[in-house]
């Protein structure tokens, strides 16, 4: 076959898209038109090729005699004519983004792979009071920590040879049809990474099926929110007010929205917790404020996002609460940051509709229990409660896997927060692309 | 409302203090003299736009429609008049403290915000001998590394919906009462951080209403703090002295002072510990002194400043000595450093008024045990100690959260030594503010 | 003895080598012609300074006394005549390769004393999208890393003074006779590393009597390999398609070849694994091919040559498959990629003839158990397994101990796959050097 | 008392010695040649001033009433006359040892306060070879590493308030008299290190009154080291020798000394470590000999000094050679290299006089247990051994705290090998001083 057709570089070099492609391999012109789409290893790699000497990249995968095997007589087209060879034909085709990339500018999209992705991205591109407050959490960062390393921590014992040809992976939350059991842990002021902030979330939920939890700090209000995405699901995250008043009238708020599917009360905030990244910017930017009687002030009360949200929440709250909310919303009553199989046995008798088990991100009180490990601890203190409510995860999800690993221990559905606002950095588009990976790839996101 | 009475940006400048406060929000100008008190974000980040265009910080943290919402009619003032924007006007205020720190220099009280941070500017700025004598801990650092790790690794259950609008955490130690379970474990040579010593220590805990532990070493004589600080607490530690004339005078002294309440007997030195960071600088130093027979017997007797201040500790100590301590003070009488509970059981018989649970802050036997651990066999062995005697715990405290484990597993008050030395470095007020934090933060120092 | 023929440095220089080796000791010249081969120390470091000066060698091990007292006087030849010494004389034997290798540069095949060498050189000198390919695991290379960590914390129990001076490591698999329980592990695309691919493994293989298991997605076909290595013994590791018929047809090309001896079914890729670094090759690739059509349709696939290579493994495989598998080959079943005993334990309800236990390198699901792990439970939980199969180990083997620890716990073999990959980057060469360190040094590869 | 005599600085600067001794302290002067010797201080920090102005240095450790206070009136001289104050007064006395070290310089011994100190210049100051040789362990070093990571591990439980004002360290090993439960290692080659080699060792084991283990690859002869020590106490490493009329004239030898106390059979090196970083040297080395023959004959056989030594031991040692070792010796026989309780059984039934538990430093077969953990395990499995024979332990002894724990769990005595040759660094002295720290700080090496 080193015999045929005398083929220049110039001629072989018209047969270069997807309609019409030849490559050379160790001198031989084929024609892969009709292959390329069969190809073991995809079409991309032969396409990048197409119209020019593919030796090289063949070589390194195949043995010599494959091509011959696989293809038929009338595609071998011809020899290559070297001596019509060229440096325009020597080049290799481009391989690599040659383009210099700032450190403080976000790469593309489709470079972003995983949910550390955004979170490096958003590390070098937002301001340094945003990644203070996204990022930080509880002194020591030692429950932050734990919430990952924990999750690492558990094994899966996988099966084989069960048919997973078609897996399903929709689920209901309150009631309501989504589809994959996840939601977005409420977060607030996503205003701060993108201009679109929580509208942008709201959006891409819609797109995707999945459920937004809204912070009672949102930097858009409800209404903006059903605005953005009408037949999004929503759930609402309440701060119970020291003014009852006002927390009453949030509810009925919320209650006239169709689109919003439950209240979840925090419940582990009756003090903020001491977020040192975010106190030291604090500090920093206090030390340039003129007006020095208000910046003692400050002093006196800590510094940090995170403390001077904390106002309009009451550390008075009780069980009792719960009858007060239930009068103002007919939504179901879900109690966010329950840390302990004894407070969620008392939400069992309080008759509570589910419980988000969360430490907060590891933002409130550190060497607080990672949730995962309370979720163990129902299993073995009060097992009827799967029977009885919703068990939410959230704190520390990061991978695929991690969702997984608490669904198979018995919660219904699994919020992610930072990871959900970093995505944020990219707009709607951002949060899809996060929420994406996970639907093509179920368990790696 | 793009309509509006036309200002110019010297106009709108002149509003630029707390009790007259216009702000610019995309061309709108509004009075915010009023609301910035109850802004939920606190009135910090609106003074500092007084008179400004605050459009970036507002959109960061709010949806366009929220100010408008918010505030009255009577409070929008008109709308920027852009022709008059001048390169002043385009400046954003002062956000970071751009003026260099030197790297031995110690930075601004305030922008401390935990007792790391008291460490870290101490190892920056104070001399190399002081910091080697503070700092070092016995040989390989085990025990000082693990005094810290084991209240790391004890994990609150936190719970959820308690009534927690009014904390009280006073207490009381030998019938003295504190303000907070803390005290200020006994340490040497104050003054070599700070010419104040132990008197700004003392100064210090009258004015934040906490005890203070007198070291048998103290820079300063008793009677000089009880002078500075005539309101104060404080407890005696006494090293028995091979002489026993000498400890029975310095016990008569400390008894004639009411302001003494305790007397806590070293019973851990019976041997100096090898601190090698001491050692070292001490090692250096002897090389350069020239008289080399003097030399050499320091050589023999080893090194460090710990090692030369052992020379009036008794190794001969027993149970015995007790009531020898006993003959010359009607004070309370303590033990400072027991690490078992099968020598706890011995104090108990011995009738002893307290202990305090200590590995000397890992100064003197290395893989010692951490005291959070002796504690909790205490209450496997001999859990009626805790009715007979009060039981104090130092050695790794360095967070509020580390004072309510060792609280909640049955300590009646905590001490904290070396963080107390670092804070000396910033006189009285230093050590104030690193007693306020806990004050105001209670469980996160 | 100072006393002798005087001998001059050129004289000296003429007796340098094995046949006629002297040398100078503190002055005195000896004739080791004869006893070097006798040396305690080896032969190499006399003949080193063989013609020379070797009083700095002789010193650094041995007493003054010891030459004499171990050579004949006949061996003293003279003494050196100090007057003769010149500039060519004082200098040292060469000791060091002084060559500068670059960085990318292959080091001599002798300098690599273990796999972890092989990884090493790779890492520096291959194609970034070989290494990426080679070396990625699945996300957090959790996996990956605890299949080694695993072997590394399981401890010998040494005896001692055991007659040890014949030892055998022969054994038989699947009724073929292999000197040593050792395995080339499949894996796909050996050409990535070196043109002769899995021909040079099957080469070395062949020389050193172990068996080679051959990958679905081999560089070679069968008949290429069996033409390189006639005598050699190979295993099929088989991807079933989701159309059976091509299975079928593998099966019957593989089992009219009386090399092969088995088939290995893999049954842990239903989907394929998120091999990141893999993924992140790919993505960078993906941004300089042209043809944007093309490129998002990969994108909606997902990254990395392992990926792109899954679109013929049938994700609907089930233990009825195994039937079908038998229908078409006479050869031993087998199952590759078993994580757990209960899988174990239905696959001896299904005879199946031999599991290999594999998590696939760490490659496919991570924190799926490490393979040690998963033969530790069979002996818990169905120890009879080891009477009715033949059970092998890989994933993690970097030492000749890891082997012993899995034979010694009851494996019958156990594969290598990554190591030998990067081996191969040296040829058939390269392969044997991995092979012989651990027959010449069984315990210690 | 700012009046007084007006003392000029040359005046005070004459008495400047231990015998007549004047300091200035916040410009008064006094005259400390009497009390600098009761200082509780020491002695030195005063003399450092003496003749000079010591108020910086008082005042970090005193209030400026002690002096007053502590002196009496007679001592005081008068007040500095500030007018004659000159350049020379303002210098500070030399703190620090100002000349630069090199990096490869030894530093003086004085400086050095532990043994990790000897084995960091070790590293910095011998040559590749030697410290290949001597640090080297087997493969991944976990072994290495574990042996002493399992002493930090374990924790004392420290009692109070014991009389411990004289302890005595002494004990005898196979009826001989030591002034502290610890011996030397037996160790090849210390030649490399020093020229005096073992003979360093053996005097400075002589002078403080321990025991030194002598390899059977000493450098130095048996007869030469009783001569370097006439009252020393050894005893015999012995590698039993494929040529059983080898070793049995050795025991001869070996008995015929009365310094000789017992043998050691190692029993743990049936075949040679893989001790990677002495293979390497060996590589590199290899590659500079010019005769190829040799190398390849050298490349089979593997690497390193350990490998090369390795040829004169029998891997058919059996229980039966216990039975010969007796026949050629009248000394106490006791085995080097037990690492299991199963094999100290079988030494128990076989009637030998001690075992050293010892897995040779880690350099034999790693992942071998760490001897602490043997100990343990015979305490478990066979207690009554301690009644029975003596049982040494080493590998990874490098603090007097590692010693005491040994012994505390009821080993006799307690070995070092490594850290000694490097004290040998420093030849007799340096090992004196190594043995030195002990003795004066017992538990704090």
């Amino acid at each position: 076959m080193t015999e045929g057709k005398l083929l220049s570089v110039k001629e072989i070099g018209q047969h270069n898209s997807p309609s019409d492609c030849w490559i050379v391999v160790d001198g031989q012109v084929w024609d892969l038109t009709e292959f390329h789409q069969e190809h073991p290893g995809g079409p991309a790699i032969i396409l990048k090729y197409a119209g020019r000497d593919a030796s090289k990249a063949y070589n390194e995968a195949h043995s010599p005699s494959v091509i011959k095997k696989t293809l038929r007589q009338d595609q071998f087209k011809g020899v290559l004519d070297y001596s019509t060879i060229n440096s325009e034909w020597l080049k290799q085709p481009p391989t690599e983004n040659s383009r210099v990339m700032l450190d403080n500018e976000k790469p593309p999209l489709t470079t972003l792979i995983n949910a550390h992705d955004f979170e490096t991205v958003a590390s070098k591109t937002v301001s340094k009071k945003t990644w203070a407050f996204y990022s930080s959490a509880a002194t020591d960062l030692i429950t932050r920590d734990a919430n990952k390393s924990c999750f690492d921590r558990i094994w899966f014992r996988p099966r084989v040879m069960r048919n997973v040809r078609s897996i399903d992976m929709r689920t209901t939350v309150q009631g309501t049809d989504l589809s994959f059991p996840l939601f977005v842990s409420p977060a607030a002021m996503a205003r701060m990474i993108h201009p679109d902030g929580e509208c942008a979330i709201a959006r891409a939920c819609e797109s995707k099926g999945i459920m937004q939890g809204v912070s009672n700090n949102s930097s858009f209000s409800v209404e903006e929110l059903v605005q953005a995405a009408p037949n999004g699901s929503f759930f609402f995250q309440l701060y119970v007010n020291p003014n009852r008043e006002k927390s009453a009238e949030l509810l009925h708020q919320i209650s006239s929205l169709p689109q919003f599917k439950a209240v979840h009360i925090t419940v582990d905030a009756a003090w903020p917790g001491k977020r040192e990244a975010d106190e030291r910017v604090k500090a920093d930017e206090d030390m340039g404020v003129p007006m020095s009687n208000v910046k003692a002030k400050n002093d006196t009360k800590g510094g940090g996002i995170g403390r001077l949200m904390s106002g309009n929440i009451d550390p008075g709250l009780t069980w009792d609460d719960i009858a007060f909310v239930r009068k103002h919303t007919h939504l179901p009553v879900c109690l966010k940051g329950v840390m302990s199989a004894d407070d969620a046995i008392l939400a069992m008798e309080a008759g509570v509709d589910g419980l988000l088990l969360s430490n907060h991100g590891g933002r409130n009180l550190d060497t607080s229990p990672p949730s995962i490990i309370t979720l163990l601890e129902l299993h073995r203190r009060c097992p009827e409660i799967f029977d009885k409510m919703e068990i939410y995860v959230d704190s520390g999800i990061r991978r695929g896997t991690d969702i997984l690993k608490a669904i198979a221990l018995g919660a219904t559905a699994v919020g992610m927060g930072r990871s959900m606002l970093f995505a944020t950095n990219y707009g709607q588009e951002g949060v899809e692309h996060l929420i994406d990976s996970k639907f093509t790839l179920p368990f790696f996101l």
